[in-house]
């Protein structure tokens, strides 16, 4: 019996690597797992050797202890690996396949699956539609920053890619589709970033970067990427966007002296319910900050689009309303502009294959362009916590070796 | 001289008839009137003899003394008229033609109109974005109830009716052309409603049947409205609508026991700021309410449509963030649906031809779903208290007795 | 072992009903059956107890002999059924449910698939992408006029209708979801019909009447259809088309008499490649016919939706071109007027769902429109001749009983 | 009185530059003007001093005696000019502006200009929707290839630059935005190009270079691009196109080579109806050889843009069905693969400014993909010899001496 090394959220600020079992056809009781789940058959299933697995700014919000998360859960939604082991309803996935997992999970029999909205497929998550790996409130399936992870509804959910090989030379690519070059392509797109757009970008994490370097693949103009960090507006500028440090205050004096006019077409929401305030607010969270300062600089007839998390339930929300999701938003403003806005988890198989074929013919170096580093997958803790600390770097795990 | 009586808003709930000017093709200084458009030239308007101009529900937003509109400004967007006097530049209307005014004012030159974006056209209101006769804060374009009115750029801005005689037969539809109609059909479109689609719409106001009516011409399965007044639920249900009684609480419970299931595919939002709670909130202002709402009761994917007004400035507001238009919002709740809004005001432009044709050939009977009911120029006020009073008529003035 | 009556082809103008094998979850040897095929396992599929299978205008081609079909092909590809038996794989979907089958045949994990296009399949037809029940050249997928049929990847495949009661009570309708309503459906919204298209339809045969319909349900302000047939002509008036006789000449005339100009928005060609011609070619077959006459029927930057049938290869060509499939079309005509076409097997799956609810909530009648008429199995013979002589009826096979 | 030399076709093969009328506000009589069109007043329109104008292809078509041009038709719809005089109605575009003259004149007023369709404007050309300058059949505006150019309805129709140095500096690419490059854009957008896509286009002339330069800024992942002209394919790789010598046979195989698979995504044909076949066919005008092509390279559900003319009339097509616009296409085979057909003019307005915004922030090198060179007026028959000879320049003409 192989074993499995997997990396658990322990406590607020605490990530270990434990053993846990070795995947089979059936889901287990465990930390997380929605009981209603607990001995699912999962004989469409596929089991996969990690080829790698990346550390999300979405992980933050469990171990920073924002969420219910449970003690022990194994953490990890982006995904790649070696089909190692197929279920008997497998067809025509194989062992030996590498593919890249979409974090959301999906059945490919639902009515939302067969509208391609598979960011809330009906059938994965007994409590709601929607559900993702190694994640709280999100059905119980185990997390995969592991050696060895199952993959259910394999022949739906895959996207394997055409040539071992050329597949792992650009493993540090291709792990991007897993989740955040989808989700930031998804925050550009459903912006309305076009051929000669002008876009803005709050946030230059992983997610933001994918969603600059997404606008710019969708032919647009200019990219502004704001930020309070100046490594990761850095990370910005060195793939050719226009930045702005928040910490001088607000950004549509900074816009119109790169554009020649204080507004953007586009604005992508890249931070989420953790937004912090700059200005006189420095340092404090202020979660409805991004969206509105997004109102503002975007101009009248624009898109946002907001792949940044917004949540249910924040137990460490600043106040009451926060506690709930609920924020003070400056709608008049919005529908005096008659904006547009598009929430929601990234439905990644609506995009993943081309974002792949745009990786296998050099179209995009996504990889650069996050500051992609392979660590270890003991050295995961390590990840978490400068991760957390700003650090402009987005961390792959390597749990197998596959990455040289 | 011809004379020329005109609707006015004098002060918090007070509308009277007036005499104003006769209009000119050129902009003068007047009550609201944008000092930046004063003698501005106008050789590319018309100047029309009324036929029909409705009351607004927005229009009561100004009568009810919630905005900054100055006494004596002429009321009335909802327009349709018969051209009597072309400006220099018109080329393809002509005199005696019927014609539509869209509500919004747009250049047909600029970027926006361009992309038919024409509720924010950038050339006629020098303060912002978007312009409309009669109305606050929009430019100061002499409003439309009254007797004569001018109407800019009227090659681009007029839908002419192909023919007098079937127009005048029916006028009584024909002049929702101008607002309602399209707005409640970009509430509908814009909550994504398609052929089988189960759809809520919040408010059986005029805009709200409108949206219902808009649905079923778009292929709804199911239309249900929701409001506090049972007159106007009565109004929906005449056209085959399910209603929802709000007085009743919550509306989960009553979605599912007319389609078997709590949620809806599409929201419409037909309310607006002025909203009010239900439940124990019965009959306080709860500007959120019907956002938070529709989140809760449009299934995860859906589309929300609003047609609402929500305002940048709102001096009767309930609290500090309502006088700004910042309104708590459940964006959390939105955010795990993966929810989509469009705001603002219809491009009245993108829809109303497409409308008068189904109009024309008899595919809706909007006069009879709205419940119009044509009285004279000089029973404005009437009308503007009666509607206020939650009467549930579109009141349609008829300054020049076109219609019988 | 329960017996298996179906409808088999014989030779030209022959069609008998025969005794087949039952089912079972592996695709076997037989007329028709593509040599990759046989032996397929489907642990995926389910076996149907037939409610109703409706004969098709595209049976008729290989009914005429205008195919390669062999001798005892089961004819048969709109098909609903009762669940009888279930494959091992199968997760959804449970015995007893009534459920609609689109004639297209997918597997729910191919590219194609994954991006709607499940006329395509990439997976079920080992010549060439898509696929049906009961066609030449389609797989070899036995038919489905027969009383069992097996329909593979259920999950992903079948409609499941909400109640089984309502379902059998509304059949006659929702038996039109599995080919022609879809189908019409598909050709009415690929030329761009919309709320006040005006829209011509060539061909009043079920397709055609069922396009009428869906371009109405659309919000369609005109719909003419247009036909050699004054009976099928006369179906199209009783639910409110205009109907164009094309045995009185050219149809602009005519168009103009109802329309007052002589051209549409939108054009529907629902006949395919069997077209004839009118005037003084009555009566003989003139393949580019149709199409050519739509593009002088539409009007500049209109849509064409071409649900007709047209093929690679037909050996009763009226010559060399038609053989193999190639048309004279005026295309340069098309180019100078902007006209955009969209051809092909209609994706059933992408509209289904949405035109069941239209069905159960009574907002449309597709069996009145089509003429629907149950028969007996053991009748099949005689629908297919009567249809084939120009009766307007739509047949519907009712093997089982379950209609009354 | 200023002069006014300008570039005249004269018979098949012959073009010379002559002295025509400075323009006035009105069309006046003249070589291919439409009767209808002989005094019209254009009080809306402005008169620029050309500040580039370029040989297009399609000029070609009149230069080689394939239309009924009539002698000294003044050529050129290519046009960028600095505006020298407005006429009394313009009120936005100033004395001054450099600005970009979509080739298709176009009115802003009728019902197509609304809805963005301005290749098919109804009011400019008396004979059919849709017009041009300097071309035969399309109304009789007097071509732009001159010192001065008359522009009507000016306000809607000129792309205005933003900054006057800055255009002339970057005025070798922003002269492509009047046609080639948006009528590129506009065959790889119609064909459904986007991120990730592979792509075949037809024709490696400048409308063949401008659809490879513009599917890579929609995202493509691979563009292949094929002649007979081993100057125009050496053109084609110099910016990262893969390229097919047709000389060599059927495209299948070397797509193959390329792609690992013998089909494409999306085709656009930049070639039209003088086509030329290649094998054994070679040299011979082939004229639906290249729709026949793209329909057998393209994958089953793929989307074929048409950027490439096709005519109503060619006296010199090389049978009777040529010569009335009518091809012999393999429909049947589309069908099979559910294609789908945008036809017609490029709709420059709906795509020029984005693509302004490209070529001013340096996404795009336009002119190098093209490979543009600037000849005085006077060069212009040179021009128009070489290029006919099949020289992969695309020659840009410099009245005025603003190029440098």
């Amino acid at each position: 019996m192989t074993g499995n090394r997997a990396v658990a959220y322990k406590s607020p600020g605490v990530v270990e690597v434990i053993d846990i079992d070795y995947p089979t056809f059936e889901l287990k009781d465990g930390p997380g797992v929605n009981p209603a789940n607990v001995g699912r058959k999962v004989p469409h299933g596929v089991i996969l050797r990690t080829v790698t697995t990346n550390i999300c700014g979405s992980d933050q919000h469990m171990v920073r202890g924002r969420t219910t998360a449970p003690s022990d859960l194994v953490l990890g939604h982006e995904i790649t690996g070696e089909v190692v082991e197929c279920g008997p309803d497998v067809e025509f996935i194989k062992v030996g396949d590498i593919v890249s997992v979409p974090f959301n999970i999906s059945c490919g029999r639902c009515r939302n699956c067969k509208e391609r909205k598979t960011g809330i497929c009906l059938n994965v998550n007994p409590d709601r539609p929607g559900s993702a790996y190694g994640y709280v409130d999100m059905g119980g399936w185990v997390g995969g920053q592991a050696e060895y992870v199952l993959v259910p509804y394999a022949d739906w959910n895959l996207l394997k890619f055409p040539d071992r090989d050329q597949a792992l030379e650009k493993i540090m690519d291709l792990t991007m589709l897993s989740d955040i070059f989808p989700t930031g392509f998804h925050g550009a797109y459903s912006a309305g970033v076009g051929v000669g757009s002008t876009v803005y970008v709050a946030g230059a994490g992983p997610v933001g970067l994918a969603a600059a370097a997404s606008a710019q693949l969708l032919g647009a103009a200019v990219v502004i990427v704001a930020d309070l960090n100046e490594e990761r507006l850095a990370q910005a500028r060195s793939f050719g966007c226009e930045t702005i440090d928040l910490r001088n205050g607000e950004p549509q004096d900074q816009i119109e002296q790169i554009l020649g006019e204080p507004t953007v077409d586009c604005g992508v929401d890249a931070v989420g319910f953790e937004a912090r305030g700059h200005g006189k607010d420095a340092g404090q969270e202020r979660p409805a900050t991004v969206l509105n300062s997004l109102m503002t600089v975007t101009a009248a007839g624009g898109g946002l689009g907001i792949p940044g998390l917004y949540v249910t339930g924040d137990p460490g929300g600043v106040d009451e309303a926060a506690k709930v999701g609920s924020l003070s938003i400056r709608l008049g403003l919005g529908w005096a502009k008659s904006l547009s806005f598009t929430t929601g988890q990234c439905p990644v198989m609506k995009y993943n294959r081309g974002l792949m074929m745009a990786i296998l013919h050099d179209k995009v170096q996504i990889a650069k362009a996050v500051n992609a580093q392979a660590i270890s997958l003991e050295d995961a803790p390590r990840g978490y916590a400068e991760f957390d600390a700003g650090k402009s770097v987005k961390y792959v795990l390597n749990p197998n070796k596959y990455v040289k």
